[in-house]
């Protein structure tokens, strides 16, 4: 169904993340929980500081999966993506590092 | 001796975010929603600029919620607070913002 | 010469940072510097990822700069401040913490 | 494999930003004008928050900058380059982009 865009195409006939797709999961899962303990910390009143610092630890998980996400993608949709493809995903890369560093 | 700037003054003496506490309990659930939304979305194996479009949203979302936290600190806990709290207040606000500024 | 870094002294009649203003003038010279080694680099033509460090180093060099003159705002021209401009100083403050953190 | 997409193709078959080499030198004294136009700020004890959004419009340059390098180096380093280097490539391109979002 989802083409493959590998170099190797074989092995890998998902997405280039999917070999981590588990590993993925889990770490979605624990932010999850973690923006759920922040909601809890706000309905417990709990000091602005500490909700604060919470915050800044999901946004450090959440940059760590994009950062995956991005590596995965430039290894196996650019690199390893048909050479007409090539130019179009790399566009898409930097706009979506643009947006990560927050100037897009 | 500054006077505390809160909608509701008479009942939250202490936690300068509780006057909002509800509109933060329904933006952090609505935060919540979107890291789930991003689960489904590589269990789904999405296009993977399209995971990392979705995790900028989720960033630009808390920033805002954080963004709104150091406000009412500065106003509730720094500025409202006790004379000789203040400056330990104010180091910490400041290490809030190196934080979220992924600087320290 | 160097104002008292205190609530609220009688005059304060100069910025809040003038009391580290060599140093903080020593810091700007040397990311003066830093920027004009970047384009010595670009000139010959270094590996453009030696070129993204050390602009990631001027970045850094800039925020710090940037947290201190925060801080001192915070401390002399907000909690030191006038009654009656805390809170318009402090929206001016956080707007300043939003453009810092890539948000305003 | 993949043709460069330099504008100057013979000259210049490594590097890629060599192709706007004069509008980033360009743009880097700019920068490095604006650098100086802080600390003279800060000499004459201009009001802090006027110091800190020069500082923000410094960083949204050299971000610019940065973004442009990574896109060259994509196109003509990682996608250009040999097949054998492509994987360690992608590598140092992935840790200038964690640091750029000052997660590395």
């Amino acid at each position: 169904m989802t083409p493959p865009t590998s170099a190797s195409k074989e092995k890998t006939p998902t997405r280039g993340y999917s070999a981590t797709k588990a590993q993925l999961g889990t770490r979605l899962s624990r932010i999850e929980g973690q923006v759920r303990g922040i909601r809890r910390m706000v309905e417990d009143e709990r000091y602005c500081i500490d909700v604060i610092t919470q915050i800044s630890a999901v946004q450090a998980a959440l940059d760590k999966v994009a950062l995956g996400l991005l590596d995965d993608h430039a290894r196996h949709c650019v690199i390893g993506g048909k050479e007409e493809e090539q130019a179009e995903r790399t566009t898409e890369l930097m706009s979506a590092v643009g947006r990560l560093m927050r100037r897009s």
